[in-house]
């Protein structure tokens, strides 16, 4: 591609399946242009959501025109119910319908609900075919449409069930971000923060003095997105299927999780990073409460989050909460329980999470009860 | 295992995804022993039809409860008509009910049918989970367990929606097929014949003076399968993900798939097998019409499938066949399309089977209006 000094480019490493992840502004603009000099040929199914395609599925379309890219849209209702399976027949029945073949692409033009739906789509039509990525919510940008994990939600618990599939190609727009609801920017930034939680103490300390200009946009919001980008590459490189390191990636997502489940998936009362947003706080609180970090590490965490107008306590949270068993039950049903004993992510500090794979069961339970008030 | 002189065992070579078939007499009886030794702790799900069930279940439960080994199961319709996205959806169900982690094991105790599904959910719940195959058709045992592929049909076509997931143990119990239907165990070897005839003529010789034999069991039955077995690991470890050599085992398949369509998948009318006995005949003959082989050859292939009891001619179809434009849009449709130009598996000869990529429509069609009254 025309590098211009305003874009970042991160590589994903994983062999033959790498891949870039261009970021920066106007590239839904440019996206018809960038797919065709790479697959040139290729065909498209572009899947989006209500909301997305309202404010930009007619730049995409039009953009890919321009590159002489064949495009059929299927446009399905936002939210997470959407990653369910009648969803993904639907989105499997528009791509056989438009008679794509294993080269031609999915493109997934939306948040995190629709590049998993439609990439889990793009990793079973044909047992595989070309994946690209419009991530256009901030948590898609840094967090979803890096890595290769897809899927859909079971009545079981969420994500259970998916397909690990690389995209070909990450395009995220900076622009796009500006008609996003304020509210999911910050669920996003939730992703960003994590990272430094995990093990870029930094990258913590340059969001808690910077964070006002990522929310602004231009520069400050591109490096934050690449530095988000970059951290999650590193990750999935050492790991791509899961088997180790990239747990760590689920700091603050066993209790969100749970209370994401707990509040029946409604995206009025709590979205995903909203959940993680609290989770993490839980999690670095239950670290001290361990004794394994500093409790000033928690309320520096808690502190950071509440001052972007993130929520933070499971009192903040509209509704009641079921009773502290029925969250426990969403925390084991959780995936990353391991023959009975749950596994958690914890911390030694900011920027030193750990897989903790031993964690009792009593103890979360003791922990949640006395939370859930405050 | 503790190998006893009448086994054999074919492994099949892919890395770290490489495993072992075993071939031969008593293996349900002692599938609980073969499992527990290999993946001590594991839990399963054992997923079967009707059919399959009333024979075998009873057997496979207790020996993997003197195997120490904790197991569910799920009987499901027989039939093609099994494989869609309902079936899938009650199959991650219930494996997700019986709360299985990724270790553990989601075993298919059935034909190709069971095979296919069960794998595809092994596959995507969890993002792929154990899967153990026991296979008790003989179509199964030579071809649908061995190499990874699994799926469903879509109303666009048969087997368009799946994943590439490699079994971690195939046992095929030979004794199984003695209750299998003669009709289906005559499909099966049509798959066994194809083994020959892509490029092991001194086999498919072989199967011509001791079809016999493989049909009545014992050590001839035995070597077939293995035979069967061995060819398609090498073609599956030659080429994993399908890019170009595995094609060549869809020898017959193009025009079996779309006689397959063309009688709505009804088994009554029309077996996989079946389809594909006619399929390789029509392969032979049209690769003689296009003067690339021996119209004897063709002649050969003809006698020997139809001496064993299976149909060879789209004439020996039960019913009506649609017209000849149907036919072509039902190949048309299959997944060997490659941008506009029709793939098939043509031949030189007995035993060379190859690509080819340039098949006009407009010959086939000529071919297809000629042969269906034959
Ligand atoms: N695959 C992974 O590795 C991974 C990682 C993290 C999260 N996730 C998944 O991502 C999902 C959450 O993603 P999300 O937060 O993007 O949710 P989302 O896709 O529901 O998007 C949030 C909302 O913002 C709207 N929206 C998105 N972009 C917009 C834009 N530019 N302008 C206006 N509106 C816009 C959407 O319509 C939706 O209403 C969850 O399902 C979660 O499980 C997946
Ligand atoms: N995955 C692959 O690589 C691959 C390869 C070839 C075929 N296939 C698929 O396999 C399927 C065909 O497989 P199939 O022919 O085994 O069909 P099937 O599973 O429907 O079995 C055929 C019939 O025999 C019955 N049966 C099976 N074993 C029996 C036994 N031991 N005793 C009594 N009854 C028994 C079944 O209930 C069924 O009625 C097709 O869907 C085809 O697409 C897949
Ligand atoms: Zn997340
Ligand atoms: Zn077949």
């Amino acid at each position: 591609m025309t590098q211009t000094p305003s874009h970042e480019t991160v590589r994903v490493n994983l062999g033959e399946r790498s891949y870039d992840i261009v970021i920066g502004p106007g590239l839904i603009a440019r996206a018809g242009a960038e797919i065709a000099a790479r697959k040139p040929g290729i065909r498209c199914a572009v899947i989006t959501d209500r909301n997305v395609a309202a404010a930009h599925l007619d730049s995409l379309m039009e953009s890919l025109a321009t590159g002489g890219i064949e495009a059929v849209p299927l446009v399905l209702e936002p939210g997470e119910k959407t990653k369910r399976f009648d969803e993904l027949v639907k989105v499997c029945d528009h791509v056989l319908g438009a008679r794509l073949e294993r080269g031609d692409a999915v493109v997934a033009l939306g948040g995190g609900v629709i590049g998993d739906l439609s990439g889990f789509a793009a990793g079973i039509v044909r047992r595989g075919m070309s994946f690209i990525q419009v991530p256009t919510s901030l948590l898609a940008q840094v967090d979803s449409s890096v890595g290769g994990k897809t899927g859909i939600n079971s009545s079981h618990g969420k994500n259970l069930i998916g397909v690990f599939h690389q995209p070909d190609l990450v395009l995220a727009d900076t622009d796009v971000l500006d008609t996003l609801p304020i509210r999911e920017f910050r669920a996003g930034y939730a992703e960003v923060a994590k990272y430094g939680l995990i093990d870029r103490p930094e990258f913590f300390g340059w969001l808690e003095q910077n964070w006002r200009d990522v929310f602004a946009g231009g520069a400050a919001r591109i490096r934050a997105i690449a530095t988000g980008c970059q951290a999650k590459a590193d990750v999935v490189a050492a790991d791509e299927r899961e088997k180790g390191a990239r747990a760590l990636l689920n700091l603050g997502h066993t209790f969100g999780h749970a209370l994401e489940a707990a509040t029946d998936y409604d995206g009025r009362r709590l979205v995903h990073g909203e959940g993680v947003a609290i989770g993490m706080v839980l999690a670095h609180e239950f670290s001290a409460r361990m004794n394994l970090a500093s409790p000033d590490d928690a309320a520096r965490v808690q502190r950071h989050l509440s001052e972007v107008g993130l929520p933070t306590r499971m009192a903040d949270i509209e509704g009641e909460l079921p009773a502290t068993d029925i969250l426990m039950k969403h925390i084991g049903q959780d995936k990353k329980v391991r023959r009975g004993a749950l596994t958690f992510i914890l911390t030694r500090g900011i920027g030193e999470a750990f897989v903790a794979d031993d964690v009792q069961a009593d103890e979360v339970f003791r922990f949640l009860e006395e939370k859930r008030g405050s």
